[in-house]
Parts: structure tokens; C-alpha cells; sequence
């Protein structure tokens, strides 16, 4: 990516939602511009679980807003992510699908700890290098994120189901700010954030970071009244609880640096923010300027080169994680993406190169399965997927790769696949054709082999003689032809 | 045990029943007495792979007489396990239900794997002392098994749908031997038996052995017939064939040494072990002593005690392989049991020793699902178990274990548990407790602590001063006691 690229994220909160733009120069990126907008949609989920029509529409304005900024953007430049309000959302398809047309790009709805490693990204990014261990915590409206890392690793991450609009919602309903409420809510708060003890406990970091949300908003007022800039401290956290009690609610409390947004969910965010203090043993916390969109802007980057983007790195821990074969793992992935070329004669070289890349994950880990058991690996390996932590990949990236290693074997029909989705059927086509040449585990006999398609329709021509030399391939590729013929898809012999 | 000590092995396999009786003696066991039915339930499966109610008869009947040669045999001395018609059925369990009241003690319905592994010890302890590689085929009514193993222990096993009932109904529907007919069932059978190629390679052992069915009627016929006896050669394989070509059909078939109700599947078979044969490039298959039932026998006697139980080295090797932390899943396995044990007083110790040894196996793998995601680990451990290769284990007791793990935490109902059942939940109350008192991962203090139990009440004792001490513990259990009000259970803390 050249300098001067511009690249934008877009971070759809519980909260907020946010855009920021910024300016690829020499590596960093410097911001361009910032939006923030208080959408608020994690107070619009219903006892069901769903999103009420208002916070749709909330939801929606603020995006079509967003989206005329972004007018001129390419696909490559911009990345819209998804936290724990439409993590949970049982409706969230009725949102995103308006939601994505309305922005005019994708929206991934990222897995709590994949937000919490990004979150470290970004906060990673904006400081001073150093060697220091660092603790990273982030209060966001339905979620907190806990993270330990070094230089631009995070090394534990976590996120919890506590957040400020939730505990804002549950503990302070009518917004009355009582010494028992404060109790309730850190209570349960730590009853929830317990886990964290063993992991995070004091020692087990140098310093102690806050990003975004709460503990800025916490951080503002702090500095605004007299106490240290840039820190929020154990002493000026009680000493906001005791204007917050003396106010005794929400729409009472007068106090330099609280912007009005903020006055709803001040309680349940304090309340969180005093129980990670009291769990973690933190004295003091440094308000950091980096945040999630910092992180996504910088993922953005890394995608570009295989090498850098952390979703290599992860296919290749969950492959090491499983015991995966690796000789037969590449051997599988060079030939399913040597069949992919063939097919992909017209399409520009970078995509080729993206979708390629794709194939050879599901390559790497078609096999992840046989650790829980050889018989129907391929659906345990699409389990693990579904299920496991994956740093870097969204929630839908995972699905079609699971849907690739459960379709790597067998029937066609138990698939998830929409036989319109001409780049995914053609991945699995080339995986399974690839599976099926490298039945016995050896580098097979590709010469002269050459797969084509058009339409629904691909062909795979084989060189003459080799059906005679290869029985048992010949004989599963009459076998796969079979299988395509329960799709709309055909695949033909030649 | 003692010397002298009857055990009994019941076989419900695809092609015929089995009853095997033994005495103890000095750590063999010597036959007793041998009963054999060609029930023949594996061509009673109709297409929607249901029992046919003739099918469940004939077995019911079988298993009426053998029950009757059973009576006074106490329930550690008998096991009765079933294999791949029972495995595919899905109507079994109607069949199971009435089948164990019938026989008067259970059924297990056993893995492929675990047949495997167990046919490997019944042909290892009848064969004499040795440190060669042996490969073990068995070709059954509806599964074939393959097992390489040296000495008593099976290291590669696998099971294959291919059988002489299925592929003789199959490919010879009307037991006409013609060369299309014989080609064609090779040619699907190494289709399903190609992949184990890389495991069973010549070369990869010293001496093959074959065991029962099939084999054992191939051998009969061979030694009849003037070939050597006590092996099946690959000459004496095509000499067999050339007979049944030329005699044109099943029923015209007249061979010294064979069976009257091997006749009708003999088509099959063979084409199914010429198939072996050729792929792992057999010369000479020696034919076995031993078979399936005299692994059970020897299995009965090894799960007398912990350390020669095989099931105790599957849960050591799962814990490892999915790295769960030991030193949790000890702690947590002795306070679980002694937890347990306080429940237990007026169980004979024996009894309670057995039971505590499946509750410690149920602690050690709580944590396994963590390597897939620490989120829902509990989830992921039980799909672990459900799916998992696990020797020693049949189906029905890996299923508790799995419920076991996915009740650890969380909420009750979303077992599949019946709470009339006073020992599983007696166990799962054990474990969630420990887990609990375990939860920040250190020696819990259980000084004091005292669980009693009558009907479907459970009541903790906690010593004075102990929910000052252990706020968060206390707390957790206040939940624990919340979650049982929720069944038709109750948890007291006193």
C-alpha cells in the first residue's frame, strides 16, 4: 500500500459508533478524521434478546451518515466491526444486511477476544515503544476487554460479558446513585470478572493502560476537576463514587468534563471500572489514545502482506494446536490453489492472490479434526473452527472456512453454501479435487491436469493415460462427479 | 477376582451371537463353555437403516437362551457388548431396551475403534508370547477391523464399513457369483478400505493374523480341502473363488468345511478379505484363536483395577493430548471424591471405589474443551467426548462422562440427565461443588466442610467463619444452590 493511502474503520459499538480516517504515511497512520456519534444500540436489546426497531434505526441513520464520507473508499481501504451488543442481538441479521448496504461495505461482527486483541493493537500502536509488560482494559458499553502484552504482542486476552450500558440498565434503572447500588453493582461485576484474577493479578504486569470509553470519559472529568492529567487513579475513582452518591442521580450530576452523552452510563461504568481496580490490584491507570478502530485501521495494514497478517500466523497455531500433518497440509494446499489459478484466468492478480490465500487456510486445517478423531473429522474440524479463539478473523471468515474443511469430504448437501457464491463453490471444488489426488499422501501426478469452468459448470481435463496409471484417483474423481450432481453445479471428466 | 471365577463375554454382532464362558486361572482364562447363533440382524437393517421387527426377534430369542445359561452370574462377572448393526440402527435403542431386561444385564454398544482394540487383545492373548509386529483383520457381518499392535498392545486400529453380510447383500443380492459380481464388490470394497493403505503398508508389520468370522470359515474350508491348515493363502484365496464361480450361485455351492449358515454371506467375505489382500499386499493371513469375545473377557478382568483398567491410560492420554492443567484436574478430582465419599456411607466400598473412579476420570477431563476456546470450554469437552476416540469406553459411558464435563458449570437443564438417576447426580453435584471450591485454582480449605445426602436432597455444611473467609467461594456456592432450585433437586448450605 502506498503512502498517502487513505484507510478508514468504522467500530459499531454498544455505545458509540465511531469512524476514523487516517493517512498511511511511513508505516503509522495519522488521522485524518474522527466521527463519533452516541448510538447507544446496547440499551435497545428487548428481554428476547433482539434489537428494537428504534435502535435499528439509530443504528442505521448513523451508518448512511458514515457512509457519505466514505463515498470514494475502495473495499481494500475500509473495515466495519461489530462488538458484543450485535454479538448478542438474536436479530442481528435484519440489521446488518440494511446495514451493510447502507454503508457500502462489509461489516464483521468480530469475536470478544478478537476485539480485545485489537483493542491492544491499537493501544500498542499510539505509545512510546518499550519493553514494558502491559495490562490494557476496556469498559465498553456491554463488554470489558482485558488484555496483557508486550511491544505490539498481545499475549492473554479476554473479554467479559460487564460493561457500562448494561450495569448502567441493571444496577442503576431510574438513575439514583445509592451506596447500595454502587455495592450491587461491583459485586456483580466481580463475580463476573473473577476469572481474571489468576491471569491478570497483580505482578503478572508493569504497567496498566485504559482505552476508550469509560475510562476516557473517567479520565476527562478527572483532569477536568484538578487531579492528575492523563492517569485515573484509586483515589480519584472514590473520589467520583462520593460526588456521584452526593448527586444522588444521573441527571443531578454537575461536574466539569462530562460530556452529556456520557451522564446515562457514568454509574454502571464506574461501578465496573472500581471492580477491575479492586480484582486486579490497580492503583493507577494510564488513559491511552489508542482504541479498537486504531487497531483495525493497523489489522487493515498487516492484511495487505501474508507475512504480517495475524490471521497466517493463527492458521498456523491452530494447525500446530492440532496436530495437523503438515507435509500433507501443503501438499494439499499447493495443489488446490495450482487448480484455483487455472479457474481464475480474468481475475486481477491482487484478488486472485487474497482468495488464494483463503484456500490455502482451509488447506492448512483440513485436517484439524482427525485430533478429536479420524472418523468425521472433517465435521469436528468444522466444529473447532466454529468454536475456536482465531485472532484476526471475523465471525463469517471462520464460518466459510469451516464450511470449506467440513466440505473438503463426502456429501455436498449437509453444506451451509449458497451455490450462487461463485468463489466459494470454486474453492471447495479445488480443495476437494486437491483432497482427492492426494489420497495417498504423496505429491501426486499433475501434469497435463486442467480444471476450467463457466458458469456452474467446471471441467477437469486429465492427461491421456493417466486413468490407467492412477485407478484409485480416477475412481474417486468419478465419485466427486457424482457428488456435484446433487448441487446445481456440474463437474465433468474429460 | 479370584481363581476360579466364571466371566462371560456376550457378542451381539452383525452375522451371529456369541456367548463365551471362562474360569479364571492364574490370570488366563480358560473356556468354559461356547454358544453361537446366526442371528444374522445385519441384513434386517431396512433402508431407512431401522431394525426390522423379525430382526429384533431373532436377536430377543438368542439372547432369552443365553440369559437362561447366565442365570446366577453376578453383574461384574458378564459383559455384553454389540457392534456395527447396532451402531447404524436407528431404532437400537427399542431393541436395547428390551434386549438388556431380556439377557438381564446391559449392552454396551460399542465404538468400531474399541471393537477394534479389543479383537487385538483377544487375538494377542490366545497367541503365545512374542515381540513381532502383527497386523489383525477381522472381517465381520458389517464392519472390518484392522489393528496394528506387538505384544498385548493395539498402537493403529480402525474399523471399516465393509462386511460379508453387507456386501454379500450388496453386490451378490441373489447369491450369484459371476466375475462382474466378485470384480465390482473388490473393487467398492478398497474404496473404503484405500485409506488405510499408509497405515497397514507392507512393511509396517512382521506376521497377519485373522480372526472369526469370515476368516475363521475361509480357513475351515481351505484345511478341508487339503491346503495347510491354520492359514489362509493368497493361492488358496483363488482357488476359493474359481469354486464359488464355477458352482454359479450360493445355494449350489458344495465345500467341504463350510458351514451351512456361512453359505449365504461366503460371496461377500470373500470378495471383501480379497480385498485386504491385495491393498496391504498379504501373502499368508494366520488364522486366530482369538476374537472379539476374548477381549471383553480379558477387558472384564483389567478394569478390576485402576491401573490395568484401560480406560484409566484413554482419560490420562485425553487430558494430555487436549492439555488440560493436571494439577487442576487433580485438585479437583480429590475434592470431587471426597466429597462423594461423604455421600456414600452404606455403599459397599467396592461399589464406591468403582464409582468414585469414573467421577475422578469425569474431573480430570472437565477442562479438556479449553483447547478449543476457554469460552464454553464445558461445551466443547462434552462434543469432545461424544466424538473422541476413547478405548475401554463404550458408547454409554463415554456419553455420562461427556454430561459430566457439560454440567461441570452452568446451568442444569441443559442436560440430557435423568434425575432419578441418584448416582450421575450425586457425581455432577460432587463436581460442580469442587469445581467451585477449586475455582481460584489453589488447594481449596474443605476443613469442616460436610456434604450429606437423603432422597433428592443435598445439604452442605460450612464451618463457622468459612463465608467470611472465602467471600467469593461462598458466593459461587449461594449460585450453586440457585442453579439446583431449578430441578427436581435441592443444595442446602448449613
Amino acid at each position: 500500500m502506498q503512502d498517502g493511502t487513505l484507510l478508514a474503520a468504522v467500530d459499531l459499538g454498544s455505545n458509540s459508533f465511531r469512524l476514523e480516517i487516517g493517512r498511511l504515511d511511513l508505516g503509522h497512520i495519522d488521522r485524518v478524521e474522527y466521527l463519533k456519534e452516541t448510538v447507544r444500540q446496547g440499551n435497545g436489546l428487548d428481554d428476547a434478546r433482539n434489537l428494537t426497531t428504534e435502535a435499528m434505526e439509530r443504528g442505521w441513520d448513523c451508518l448512511a451518515r458514515f457512509a457519505e464520507r466514505l463515498a470514494g473508499f475502495g473495499p481494500r481501504q475500509v473495515r466495519a466491526v461489530a462488538t458484543q451488543t450485535l454479538r448478542e442481538a438474536r436479530n442481528r441479521d435484519v440489521f446488518l444486511l440494511r446495514a451493510r448496504t447502507i454503508l457500502g461495505f462489509p461489516i464483521d461482527v468480530i469475536p470478544g477476544r478478537e476485539e480485545a486483541r485489537l483493542i491492544y493493537q491499537g493501544v500498542a500502536r499510539l505509545l512510546p515503544q518499550s519493553d514494558e509488560k502491559r495490562l490494557v482494559v476496556d469498559i465498553g458499553g456491554r463488554s470489558t476487554e482485558l488484555i496483557l502484552g508486550r511491544q505490539y504482542r498481545a499475549e492473554v486476552m479476554e473479554s467479559y460479558r460487564v460493561g457500562s450500558v448494561a450495569w448502567s440498565m441493571r444496577y442503576f434503572p431510574e438513575g439514583q446513585f445509592t451506596p447500595e447500588a454502587f455495592h450491587g453493582a461491583a459485586i456483580a461485576a466481580q463475580a463476573i470478572l473473577d476469572e481474571a484474577l489468576s491471569a491478570y493479578a497483580p505482578g503478572s504486569w508493569d504497567v496498566a493502560y485504559g482505552s476508550s470509553g469509560t475510562i476516557g470519559a473517567v479520565g476527562d472529568v478527572l483532569a477536568a476537576t484538578g487531579h492528575d492529567p492523563g492517569v485515573v487513579t484509586r483515589d480519584g475513582l472514590l473520589w467520583l463514587e462520593a460526588q456521584l452518591l452526593q448527586a444522588r442521580s444521573a441527571d443531578r450530576v454537575r461536574l466539569p468534563g462530562l460530556k452529556e452523552d456520557r451522564r446515562p452510563v457514568i454509574g454502571g461504568g464506574l461501578s465496573v471500572l472500581r471492580a477491575v481496580f479492586d480484582l486486579l490490584g490497580i492503583d493507577t491507570l494510564h488513559t491511552a489514545q489508542g482504541a479498537l478502530r486504531h487497531g483495525v485501521l493497523y489489522d487493515l495494514l498487516d492484511r495487505e502482506h501474508t507475512d504480517t497478517d495475524v490471521r497466517t500466523a493463527t492458521v498456523a497455531r491452530l494447525a500446530t494446536r492440532f496436530e495437523a500433518d503438515p507435509a500433507q497440509a501443503d501438499r494439499v494446499a499447493r495443489v488446490a490453489c495450482a487448480l484455483f489459478r487455472q479457474l481464475g484466468a480474468g481475475t486481477p492478480a491482487e484478488e486472485l492472490q487474497r482468495l488464494e490465500r483463503k484456500l490455502a487456510w482451509a488447506a492448512q486445517l483440513h485436517e484439524i479434526g482427525a485430533l478429536i478423531s479420524h472418523s468425521d473429522a472433517h465435521k469436528h474440524g468444522a466444529y473447532i473452527l466454529e468454536n475456536a479463539d482465531a485472532p484476526g478473523f471475523a465471525q463469517s471468515e471462520l464460518h466459510r472456512l469451516s464450511q470449506l474443511v467440513l466440505g473438503h469430504r463426502g456429501k455436498l448437501r449437509k453444506l451451509d453454501l449458497d451455490f450462487a457464491d461463485t468463489t466459494m463453490v470454486r474453492q471447495l471444488a479445488c480443495l476437494r479435487i486437491a483432497v482427492i489426488l492426494c489420497h495417498a499422501r504423496r505429491d501426486p501426478d499433475v501434469a497435463g491436469l486442467r480444471l476450467a469452468g463457466t458458469g456452474q459448470s467446471l471441467s477437469l481435463t486429465l492427461p491421456r493415460g493417466w486413468t490407467t496409471q492412477w485407478p484409485q484417483s480416477a475412481h474417486l474423481l468419478r465419485e466427486e462427479v457424482l457428488a456435484w450432481q446433487k448441487t446445481p453445479w456440474t463437474l465433468a471428466l474429460a
